[in-house]
């Protein structure tokens, strides 16, 4: 069955996944992690920084599609130590709500991974979006 | 792109995430666990009240949109402890079955995971609804 | 609410978990590992081996539905092992990009998870296509 994707392709990893496809009015998104437009680490070591460079990675994403965080209705944060990540729970949650513009409607499921595809990762975030 | 999110939000975690977000015909919900409406854990240790506990978690938050678990379509399970989970697998998906009202209609991932939020919880279930 | 499920249920799980469920254009797939009709794990410790029948399963739930690779939008790959998995990255790759028929226009996340249900296996893939 033949569909109509629209899709948003770019960066260092852009031969092997879609930064997102959009089909009628869902966009699904790759997990977005705290790399900047090469490819390096933003931040390594330091969560908050962290999740403020994956959500700007997912706005991006999103701004290709003419959307924006409002549009997000799910995501799942994969986090690689969640006690250590809620030592900095107040600012980490600051961060979001910032990127957000105000405290997201977006659904949320928070897991502990064994880790993500480079070791200095802290965190993945996968959304989908609705437009 | 302005969409129409109809948005349920209660319980300790209300200010920081949504229990639950409807766009369309398509619910998603956060990871539901076992926690009472006070957010203390039910059943720590007791993989099967853990389950029950969780399935009547996503029966509320789906009843705030007026679906049921008939609704759902597509269900993740994030276990801490696989093995641990299997030796009483009867009995899991006993409460499975029973919280569905039978055999469910449903697709499901079953993932073993590092740790949840909270260390005395042994499984989150993520679900996705169409209504 | 009632809505029209489609539901593709067979082999060895087919009394706990619906293969894939279709509501409308959207299939939800339950994560798909590398086993064979008869539940027997194909590939033990070939990660390679592993993705591609992981993949021919995929495309059987989808063939119930009538759909095909083309229609996944989304996927989450659930790996035991990235490291590992990485030192044959090109391989890997190259299995999907086969089982897809070219670069395939699908978002991507890549976790590491402790364990499957199954100890020898390597992968899960989950999947949202539609149709």
């Amino acid at each position: 069955m033949a569909i109509e994707k629209q899709v948003v392709r770019y960066g260092p990893l852009k031969d092997f996944i879609a930064q997102g496809v959009r089909v009628g009015d869902t966009i699904h998104l790759s997990g977005q992690v705290s790399v900047d437009a090469a490819g390096a680490t933003v931040a390594p070591g330091d969560i908050v920084g962290q999740v403020k460079q994956a959500y700007a990675n997912v706005a991006e994403v999103l701004g290709h599609f003419g959307a924006t965080l409002d549009n997000v209705v799910a995501e799942t944060w994969f986090v690689t130590d969640i006690p250590a990540m809620m030592k900095q729970g107040r600012a980490v949650f600051a961060a979001r709500t910032e990127a957000y513009g105000g405290p997201p409607d977006t659904a949320q499921t928070l897991i502990q991974i064994s880790a993500l595809f480079q070791p200095d990762l802290l965190i993945e975030i996968q959304c989908v979006a609705r437009v």
